[in-house]
């Protein structure tokens, strides 16, 4: 069975992404990370969906960006609320460097575990504007990886990073995940949650998630702390 | 004064790494790794060298690298003493992605410090036949850097891989430390030290820099545990 390693946040796009990698036959390793970011409680979110989904391991790495900051999301500035026009600029959610960072280390797991499948929930459509989000970085960042390990250079693990929904609306991502079987409410997106883990419904993240539901015409099962 | 982020083990290469930026010109912000290596002795180094030379800034990053494993740097497998024909494969001291993650991480605190200029050590000549060392590998980073960050895709920090040390031996590596005021003995390659820090004198590592020495006609100021 073919591995893939699943860069999986607890969010409803990665989540999709792991029933993805799981439908397309992979045997999914799944890699989240604590880097230090504002709220935890995308772990406990990660863990949720990885217990529910079945993975053949989920693996938590520790990497502290908050020593680097530069975000609202390693650090104690405040997150914005009811942004408009979402993806137009980058925005101080953007974290410097994080994908890199992210891919960079599932990359090095992948050549551990003999593969160079890996996939990742990034979104070109829906989306902050994150300059690494984007096909081009995307592309960019294979060739890279395939002049970087030992297992590319010596033809036994080509780098694919697989993008699945790169082209997809959010009403998109939210129809793929519920068509494989995914508890949609079993995952988080908020930036800011309360104390409780509860989603603020303001910031960039519930915003794009509540109008991917909506467009579906799906009920959305995200709990909020207040609804205005 | 254009700063410049360093990648700095406190060995030989990244030391003279230093020292080359300060000429420069850049105000020096080194960047260090405790990424679970086998030995911190090199990090005392960092330390030393770091102090010794005068920087605006020494950051030690932690990455649990161990977690991922597949090298014999980050687990407790034997390190090889003695080989031939260093550089002629891909040796278990290889460890996967290391340079992809490190540059990764130099990138996103370079985005925060509001610069593009990366400096790295390697070195494609008196080396281990590391993929991540290799020209080809750094000019694809460089190209995927570009398109990864704020600062990059927005005009205001292209990145540049600065590797001043990619085509010389490590005789001229001793022989521009030197030239540049590098206190030597205050740097520490080996991969394999004692439990005083004391170098092996027989790992690749080891090998490589006495054959540095010897070939640059400089005394060696190494201190090694056992000399055969």
């Amino acid at each position: 069975m073919k591995r893939a390693v699943v860069l999986f946040s607890g969010g409803l796009d990665s989540s999709t992404c792991l029933v993805w990698a799981k439908a397309q036959g992979f045997e999914v390793h799944a890699l989240s990370f604590m880097y230090r970011q504002r709220h935890q409680v995308e772990l406990q979110a990660a863990a949720r969906v990885a217990a529910a989904v079945g993975v053949a391991q989920h693996l938590v790495l520790d990497v502290g960006l908050d020593r680097i900051g530069g975000s609202c999301l390693t650090s104690d500035l405040a997150v914005p609320k009811d942004s408009p026009d979402i993806g137009s600029t980058i925005p101080i959610t953007y974290v410097p460097a994080r994908n890199t960072v992210f891919l960079a280390l599932a990359l090095g797991w992948a050549e551990v575990l003999g593969t160079g499948d890996l996939v990742m929930g990034v979104n070109a459509l829906d989306y902050s504007g994150y300059p690494d989000c984007r096909p081009e970085f995307i592309a960019a960042f294979e060739r890279m990886a395939n002049l970087a390990t030992r297992e590319a250079v010596e033809g036994r693990a080509r780098v694919t990073i697989h993008t699945p929904l790169m082209r997809l609306t959010k009403a998109d991502i939210v129809r793929l995940g519920r068509s494989l079987g995914l508890d949609l409410g079993l995952t988080h997106s908020c930036y800011d949650p309360d104390p409780e883990g509860l989603a603020c419904g303001h910031c960039d993240s519930c915003i794009l998630r509540r109008k991917g539901f909506d467009e579906a015409g799906v009920p959305d099962p995200t709990r909020y702390s207040a609804i205005s």
